[in-house]
């Protein structure tokens, strides 16, 4: 319990970093910045916690939650000498974020009764919804959208937990595994410029 | 029950269809497809669930409402040859959905103890909410913000099942006649371009 | 408890205007002006009533809530010869909307049993939510993230109930006088044209 409390307050953490990163790219004000910070950092858990009914959320009985949201928004507004290095560092928190929530929030739905199929969708969820609230209200594609490889590491990372889970393995040093998994694969293929394929008829060809 | 549930599936199928077929016309991969097509298929029942208290919601109680839109996502993508007729098919599949859902939202609500109007507004809500959020997501103009006649068949299939409901007339036959009456006004909106008015200012006129 | 739903009431009405004014100035049709009506007068305590728990959430089991939210829409599409002077309007009532709902959103989360923090954000959640939600489904970049001072207000006026509470003090002359707070304050930055500080690499220097 305690680990999965320092995974969950460790991805609020990055992802309120790249909330409050894309509100500076946008040019949004230090409010906006906090406020981008606790949408991507809470919209995920928030979501999770509201459909399996624990409510209210983990994110309102635990102070730390907001205070690591907030936090965050703080070191990047004032820490934005390093703006020029933006981009890499929006993507690189974004992927941390990622792995902790599909871990924490698959956990949490197995633990709540869920079967696999539902959990691990409700663990994706988690790690991605607070990116696509943060992306819609500033107004950019959801980066689950775009022609990345992004849904892939969170499915994968829920599988491997949700299998250890079956298998009777779960614990710190699966958790801790899996999240790194779902970082590893989602930075490969930020770093390989991985693409998922889109329908045949967008492809050019002799008839195009 | 059991019809609740059939016409229930079918909406998210056939929601889950508008959503993948959207994808593919704003060239997202095939996780866009599989994304949007959850996002249109299961969004305005887990906004119904959530707000009756049902959590957690029947989506993620039974398999079979993911399967329904995962295997939406399939076809759609591996179906896209008809990719050329796609847009008529769009709105088709959403006009089909809005009538399962908002007959079987509404239904649910009442069976939750609401009164006549809020089980009108969520049954509204369950058939209008996945669209919704499957438009935002896409970048696009929500539907029912469009200047097509969309909410106006929604309300009338509400209408029809509290009204039944309140005479003692609910049951299979109804619920399959709303959803039909909701789903030819819809298309007969479409196809004769009906549109709503807009307020007197915008008309074109001498002083114009 | 009555007044509390009086002010309720009081903001669902002033938020629909401003959704309803937006949708007229967006030139949507009069089903446009009723939905962003409901969306902007529903929207923030819908989210407040299903994150503390409350569900069906207050504005479904008293038929006022959406009676007020439809009248405003009526109000807005049959008055508009006033359009011409649209803009200053929906930043009236957006101000009026957000005093309200952050007072009985703050005090709502209190009498829950929330801490004084989360008590705090839940109010602002339900002051700024709906305009949020009316922002996104319009394609406008979100009220609160626009370089103006809107968080502020809205911070001052939850923190206001908080104290006042723990003081001992809460009753109808605080709640009344936060309200006012939070919408002169806003007028004032609306008035004054108070913009918050963006981060120092963005500010044109030497070596820019």
């Amino acid at each position: 319990v305690t680990l999965l409390l320092a995974l969950d307050l460790l991805g609020v953490f990055v992802f309120a970093l790249s909330g409050g990163l894309l509100a500076v790219q946008r040019r949004f004000d230090v409010f906006g910045v906090v406020v981008l910070g606790l949408v991507a950092g809470l919209g995920g858990g928030l979501a999770r916690d509201v459909l399996l009914g624990d409510v209210p959320p983990a994110a309102l009985r635990d102070d730390r939650y907001l205070l690591a949201a907030v936090a965050a928004g703080a070191v990047v507004f004032f820490g934005s000498r390093l703006v020029e290095r933006l981009t890499p560092a929006v993507r690189l928190f974004d992927a941390a974020g990622l792995g902790l929530f599909v871990v924490t929030g698959t956990s949490k739905a197995l633990a709540a009764g869920l079967g696999a199929v539902p959990a691990l969708v409700v663990g994706c969820l988690a790690g991605i919804g607070g990116g696509v609230a943060r992306d819609v209200l500033a107004g950019v594609v959801p980066v689950v959208l775009r022609r990345e490889v992004y849904a892939v590491p969170a499915l994968v990372g829920a599988a491997v937990v949700v299998a250890a889970d079956g298998a009777g393995l779960a614990g710190p040093g699966v958790a801790a595994a899996a999240a790194a998994l779902v970082f590893a694969l989602r930075m490969l293929g930020v770093w390989r410029d991985w693409h998922a394929p889109i329908t045949p008829r967008w492809r050019p060809g002799p008839s195009a």
